[in-house]
């Protein structure tokens, strides 16, 4: 069965769509400033459960994964829109505003404003379309595709904790590590939003993209899109320290998802924390287009292409 | 139960949202233009039945539903994305490629590009959120606040057809006309995109909306926005000509929904038609704020607010 990505690439070169496939489309706005917008579609039961979250919880998210992608681009957020379809069960409850209740506290912090969207009834699942518009310098909008062989590759925060607090929902038995906090990364994300702007205004990063699908994924399209390839470290990759040592750990940092921390490349060896965010450099780009090495112990293997898949 | 429409006036005044209520939000531009930005959600089995459409219907529908709210502006359409939610079973045929060949085909007749969207699997259901962005010369959106008393109220093409089809695919023993035409009219709207932009161009049109919930709901929501009242008369109002003769004809009318027609005011007494699709004086703006009143043989009775609600 073909991937969402497959079919994304398919209609892209089908219909000549050269503003479709990075984290935000690109649109002239005016001599100084392009936009960005994006769109993200929350499913329940496929991209979260309602006995898992909270409504506010859920609000909260719905925009944070939207901020996220313009973080990605470097661009500042500043519109929103929401369409959302509910089932008439929920309808009736205090859910809607409880959503709303989360979406705005987030909105509050960004100065974001919500100027439209629809409501929709539906059958028996709550979904969300977020829809996030944000402003970038003209021309200066950090791609996917800007990556130079020799470029260092970093990433803010840290990584696993998202696919730590899925496990620790999935299985309550299992305690993974500090349970509270990892399930809040996991449902209450931290869209990077002020360091995604501040490596576009010093013109640090090359390319850049959020993690949604999981390091080994992101990577992979960031260097798809740069026609180039990776070598990342094990070591040097930033786990989550909520997480306890344990078979899952690797596997969570490099492929979990959901973590919206940003991957970007960049000439530069070092960067400074950001308000105690750190900035940590993982690996190197390199001239092998398509491959991602991961090295182990002074060993390389290959990283595959893992992540999260809808298809 | 609240309506959406109440939801939506409490959110509207709780968080200030001030770009929220119209057919489309607009948003400053450069100096001499404005956007305007819609989405429209579609859920199966609440706004279309896969068994009744066809695939590149649906997608032609997704794309025209949108586009009708942007010619409710006045303006142009230019950039779009589609979130699209797919279940598995509907992933494995053909059908999304149909779907996306049906919202190209409209596409292309507008100069529409798609620049992003979203995708996503469902449990069960195939939803969509068309989202569109258009241009309009600064400060010239047409909104629905601007209509004055005195002012004679219009509506393009015809109504009732699409409420024709719908009940032509509901009970497909009962024939009410050139079922053919009434069913593709409910399927497969035609957006008003170059008479709205034209109304703009000429600072015709004083308040606009689609007709997407009926002729009464949607004049409501106009005389509501321009804090006005309404006299119409039903000898006047353009009928579906594919309708038969019926006891449900007036009723497909003034509260079927779906037509996407335009519904306008203006200081002007006449329009010539547009490419063949007449504009028709149907009634004139009053001082009786929030009062709509249907004239039936001389006779005045209140036209309630009859439409579509989803809640």
């Amino acid at each position: 069965m073909r991937s969402e990505f497959d079919f994304i690439s398919h209609i892209k070169k089908e219909y000549d769509l050269r503003r479709v496939g990075d984290d935000c489309a690109v649109l002239p706005k005016d001599p100084k400033t392009d936009l960005v917008i994006t769109a993200d579609l929350l499913v329940e039961d496929i991209d979260f459960r309602l006995d898992w979250t909270t409504p506010e919880f859920l609000g909260h998210k719905a925009l944070a994964v939207s901020l996220s992608d313009v973080a990605a681009m470097g661009a500042k957020p500043k519109w929103s829109m929401l369409s959302i379809g509910v089932p008439e069960k929920i309808w009736k409850t205090k859910f809607v505003d409880k959503f709303y209740k989360g979406w705005f506290d987030l909105a509050k912090q960004f100065n974001v404003e919500l100027v439209g969207g629809d409501v929709s009834r539906t059958p028996d699942k709550f979904v969300v379309d977020s829809i996030v518009v944000g402003e970038v310098a003209k021309g200066r909008a950090v791609q996917r595709s800007g990556a130079r062989v020799g470029d260092s590759i970093f990433v803010t925060g840290s990584l696993g904790g998202s696919a730590g607090g899925l496990a620790a929902l999935s299985s309550a038995a299992i305690t993974r590590g500090k349970t509270k906090q990892l399930i809040e990364r996991h449902l209450r994300p931290t869209p990077r939003t002020k360091i995604g702007a501040r490596l576009c205004a010093r013109n640090a990063a090359t390319a850049m993209i959020d993690i949604s699908d999981g390091l080994a994924a992101d990577l992979h399209h960031l260097c798809d899109a740069s026609g180039v390839g990776a070598r990342v470290y094990l070591d040097s990759i930033p786990v989550e320290p909520n997480l306890d040592a344990g078979p899952e750990l690797n596997e969570f940092a490099l492929a979990g998802g959901e973590d919206f921390e940003l991957l970007f490349t960049s000439s530069r060896k070092y960067f400074a924390d950001v308000d105690s965010t750190p900035i940590t450099r993982i690996g190197e780009i390199t001239s092998d287009t398509g491959i991602v090495e991961l090295i182990v112990e002074n060993r390389a293997t290959r990283l595959p292409r893992a992540g999260y898949r809808h298809f």
